[in-house]
């Protein structure tokens, strides 16, 4: 191994988690106990930070503000959605970042994020591996979808569906004390992969739940779906359904552009913005049914309620920094930390391993279908045993009269 | 005073707040301790259960499950939004209660909700006066909507405040992460008091809460909301806004009126099934700037978050229920149980009084026009200074696979 002296950057991309920031607490405070690292940067706004020379230094800092950062939702050095064109077809922004790394001798590249991130870290690691520029290039997972290949879960995943079981299991009782009954329909956030929506089952299997659940794994069939609400609002007057926004009809048709009127515009990742399918479907089933219906969308507060954290999620998410500061010194590059489970103690134990990172970008992990009941009530038994570990312990940051006390960061410019 | 022997009768109604069953705890516990009370009946859905002699046996439960009850959202026995016809309309229902009360001795009467359960339990008071059948009747109060007239303050605000507070400062990190910008409404209940969009106001006052709070007290005029908007759009890249979802404008008309296609039903007592505002000032907000924009509602979630709930707010839930009882017992009747603070020893107390339940049926109480800033942009030190006491101190459920446990009743009916 060779010793490889040099600055660090880090950032934090795309949508953020209760617990992002415990992840950069774990890359910033490692890495700035390494003899080698010499200097280490917080880009502002992720990639965008970098190119734009607008980088914090975070020896600057007060430590306490890490520790804090633990139990701060979001991202603390702001983040940002911007796809980095192929090297092949424009190398205008690689050009530009190895302008910048090495104005300021940048040789360690931390990028904290999910599928979309893991593509723009790959896209640079390989692009300095090209230009001979000797960078070593991690990638620290993040993303409440739990849809990056490879890892057994991703930080962000267990804080979100502990929040989301929660939710729903205190909902259940709200939604069920009138003698008219009710139909409720919980949107929750997921496009492509049904992972947090499915994290409502803990309620159900807790017997407090939803009574259907919908994943965009399986196709969606409005008829069928009004047939069941409507039969299991006759027999109890109360049901409740969990759905995935992405969930999508036989022919990819997206269910909540049924009857929506909202604008549907796209994001910069080509990605169509979601939004109103909770009072759609809640207004097919009043049309069915006659019933008082309420939509109710999870929406940020699902990615952000660090006060319903888990202990599991928060401490797995400082690891997954810590570790890929010691992969980098230790001299590797191109990788990206990821979880296994180790059961063979009896109980969960989280363990890291890398991943190549052309492996993780661009490949989504969804559901398994063996794992979604083919009657729409839910998740299997196999999903209760693969989620319970990641929800496992309380985390809520420190209160101080009687509110959160979330970091603040001086962010001092470079 | 005279010692009444006979059974007690218990029912929750209106909207279900995290801690109304704590003071059913607190009325339940309290009533089995009593020898004079010889049963305690717990309605289902409220009147309506004493109407058609639907109610429990409060005696067949397991005691751990009161204590469970502390921490567990809505109403364990059910609610009900019916409004009793004037007796001098109609004494049909005020009969019939005559009858059930006769057939099984009930000499008790505890209801507990805010302005339109008062007015139920105000209405059935004086009827069983001038019937002469010798009963003792007493309000408890609950509302998370802190209106009710008289008290300083509602059982069930405190916790709602806490979680409106908690989730604003947890959003407010959240829709400020990217370099582009983004405008969020906030919408929070409360159709003629503000007290509720009040509390976002807590977040603001630790720096991380909205610009601008708008609510129901004071007129609601889009044009001068949106040049705010914008111009601090312009400013910052950033705005949040909370509202309360009862604002009108000057005219009286609903702002969720405005470019909303939401079906407007109106309930029992008359009023308006408000929705959908957020949605709507988010689409007038990008219509002016072409911002991106996002409406969260925070719906139910605000007043089921037993996972959130403040330890004052829980603990005076439950004394209220038990000094209802014991006055009872005492000898008054026709009166709710109200709290006044004492802060004759420097820190928050929080006193029992009572009031006549005539002075407290159907009057509101809203926030004073001198705790709104002119400006729009948030409430003064003295509702900071009213409203902080009230969420100190943190209450949650216990945890049992890493979600809450809740009370389950038996509910042997009678």
């Amino acid at each position: 191994m060779s010793i490889l002296k040099g600055a660090a950057i880090f950032g934090q991309s795309g949508g953020p988690t209760s617990v992002i920031n415990s992840s950069a607490a774990g890359v910033i405070t490692e890495a700035l106990k390494q003899d080698c690292i010499t200097k280490v940067y917080g880009m502002a706004h992720g990639i965008r930070g970098a190119l734009d020379e607008q980088f914090y230094d975070m020896s600057k800092e007060d430590p306490k503000q890490f520790e804090l950062m633990k139990t701060t939702p979001s991202s603390a050095l702001g983040s940002v959605r911007y796809k980095l064109a192929k090297a092949e077809d424009d190398e205008t922004d690689y050009l530009r970042l190895l302008e910048v790394f090495k104005k300021y001798d940048i040789r360690y590249f931390f990028y904290n994020g999910g599928n979309d991130s893991m593509d723009t870290c790959n896209k640079i690691s390989k692009f300095m591996q090209k230009s001979g520029y000797e960078m070593r290039v991690m990638g620290v997972p993040k993303t409440i979808d739990n849809d990056l290949f490879g890892t057994d879960h991703c930080p962000g995943y267990g804080s979100a569906a502990k929040y989301i079981a929660t939710s729903t299991m205190e909902v259940y009782h709200d939604a069920r004390v009138y003698d008219k009954g009710m139909i409720t329909i919980l949107e929750i956030m997921g496009r492509n992969a049904g992972w947090l929506a499915a994290s409502a089952s803990i309620a159900s299997w807790k017997g407090c739940g939803p009574d259907l659940i919908y994943l965009p794994e399986k196709a969606f069939d409005m008829e069928d779906f009004l047939n069941k609400v409507e039969a299991i609002y006759k027999k109890n007057k109360n049901c409740i359904v969990a759905v995935s926004e992405g969930i999508k009809d036989k022919d990819g048709k997206y269910i909540s552009e049924y009857g929506s009127d909202l604008a549907q515009s796209k994001d910069a990742f080509g990605h169509s913005q979601l939004g109103g399918l909770a009072v759609t479907l809640a207004n097919f089933c009043k049309n069915r049914t006659g019933a008082k219906v309420r939509g109710i969308e999870f929406s940020l507060l699902q990615r952000c309620a660090a006060h319903c954290g888990s202990k599991n999620d928060v401490d797995e998410a400082f690891l997954s920094g810590q570790e890929a500061v010691k992969a980098a010194v230790s001299g590797i590059t191109d990788h990206m930390v990821a979880f296994e489970r180790d059961m063979s103690s009896g109980s969960y134990v989280c363990k890291t391993k890398l991943l190549n990172l052309s492996e993780v970008a661009n490949t989504e992990k969804t559901v398994p279908l063996s794992w979604i009941k083919n009657d729409d009530t839910g998740l299997t038994q196999d999903f209760i045993d693969y989620v319970l570990p990641l929800i496992q312990g309380e985390s809520k940051p420190p209160m101080v009269d009687g509110v959160p006390q979330f970091a603040k960061l001086k962010k001092v410019l470079v």
